[in-house]
């Protein structure tokens, strides 16, 4: 439905995609890829894929996409997000369980030249960055069937250390969202809007603070968390969904989102 | 290990690469992705993710860092594809266990102002498809817990429908590499050698048969099938790295992996 709503929105069709990733942090099963089977249903030619970096799925899914398009692998990239966190989540931890959601996005990737003129967002810049962390974990996976003692504990569940997290993630992605705008020479207070990962509002309220060097307005970083709670990595895309319509040709935001890794994947947008 | 091997081979460091693609149909499990684990191990800056799409994730992940590489979003990327296949075979069953092995192979993306005089390969094009099919199958995933009829069922291990496989798979193999070089002004005789997937010796016969007009030498095609078995994605990197040597500057080759999915990624590399 969402892949759908993303083409029409597009006033595009299937045949007008090459590509369909499949980037998010529950993946289904190994094969056939999940994002091959989303390509069938929607009767795209071309090629799919899956791919994995927990809450930061979509980011890293979008810069993939641009530069498929921008290498002419593809005219377009369907970027989707299925996000079924219910199912891997432990109902005896109370710091986990009640915090999430489940949803799916999908963003339709395009060559500038095949959007209709106002339409659409241009994306100005990508940057991605990853850093080892355990804190943030899920060892379910086809290997435990080696050590039988060890199916059905804790761990083969999401299982996450929520105040490192907060403490260490947080300065983080200030810092890459800020080398990034310097790199474009934006100042953060140039942008109209944060979509952010919707995992934590005092998370968001934080960054976008280290950012602005001031308190956020509402409308500046917007939060879905009381509505959809944390959907992964289809979180900040939710965000944007949400919150674009009212901004006007030239606005610049960005889409950034940050989780297990760590990873950090931060989109910069100009409305067209 | 692999890693290490493939940076000294190109005589680099971990410093001079900027990303991580962990592209294998076998990853131990979802999240802190693996990629960000070898990066870590590496030392390597920059970003990491994990990618999947079965036998075809190698030269997928080829594609993706050819693009990450040509658009500067890294100088270099280091596609990497361990395959523990043993973990999830059913070894109950004859006609699937006793063709896989476990291997892990590792390819350096650099640009080529970057890649000293007549070293290494230059990728000349690549071409990926997909097309729906359930005959190569594993449903292992997070969410059979809310079935717990299911668990342990042969259906959560490897399960393939061989001969249909074989039948619907290698035509479409030939087609498209046969496309691939025709949209290079190529004919299939130019190709110096093919490494194709390993996973049946007289699947990739008919592939190249089909496409040389006649049957290919041994060298032409090589098989390392006898010494390594089915490694899943790795099998056409492992050919490719033990039958390069005796290239000629100028010669051209082709990498073509095919599996579950259906999904097919032909890399056309010409040696420097």
């Amino acid at each position: 439905a969402a892949s759908r709503q993303a083409l029409e929105r597009a006033g595009k069709t299937a045949a007008d995609v090459d590509a369909v990733i499949v980037a998010c942090s529950n993946l289904q099963r190994p094969y056939p890829a999940v994002s091959i089977e989303v390509q069938d249903a929607l009767g795209v030619e071309g090629f799919a894929y899956d791919m994995n970096v927990a809450c930061s799925s979509a980011t890293f899914g979008l810069q993939a996409a641009v530069n498929a398009v921008e290498n002419g692998a593809a005219r377009a990239v369907l970027v989707v997000s299925p996000e079924i966190c219910s199912a891997h989540l432990n109902f005896r931890d109370r710091d986990s369980h009640f915090i999430f959601g489940d949803a799916c996005t999908a963003i339709l990737v395009e060559r500038e030249s095949d959007v209709a003129e106002g339409q659409g967002f241009s994306v100005v810049s990508t940057r991605l960055r990853t850093r080892f962390s355990n804190n943030i974990r899920n060892n379910f996976g086809f290997l435990n069937r080696a050590d039988e003692s060890g199916i059905g504990k804790p761990d083969k569940l999401f299982v996450q250390q929520g105040r490192k997290v907060f403490k260490e993630v947080s300065p983080l992605v200030a810092e890459t969202i800020q080398n990034q705008l310097s790199g474009l020479g934006l100042k953060a207070t140039y942008l109209s809007r944060m979509w952010l990962h919707q995992a934590n509002l005092n998370m968001n309220l934080l960054i976008a603070r280290k950012l602005l060097g001031r308190d956020p307005q509402e409308q500046e970083a917007p939060v879905i968390l009381d509505e959809y709670a944390n959907t992964s990595s289809a979180g900040s895309i939710i965000a944007f969904h949400q919150y674009h319509e009212d901004l006007q040709s030239g606005d610049l935001g960005v889409i950034c989102s940050f989780g297990a890794g760590y990873s950090i994947g931060s989109v910069v947008v100009r409305r067209r």
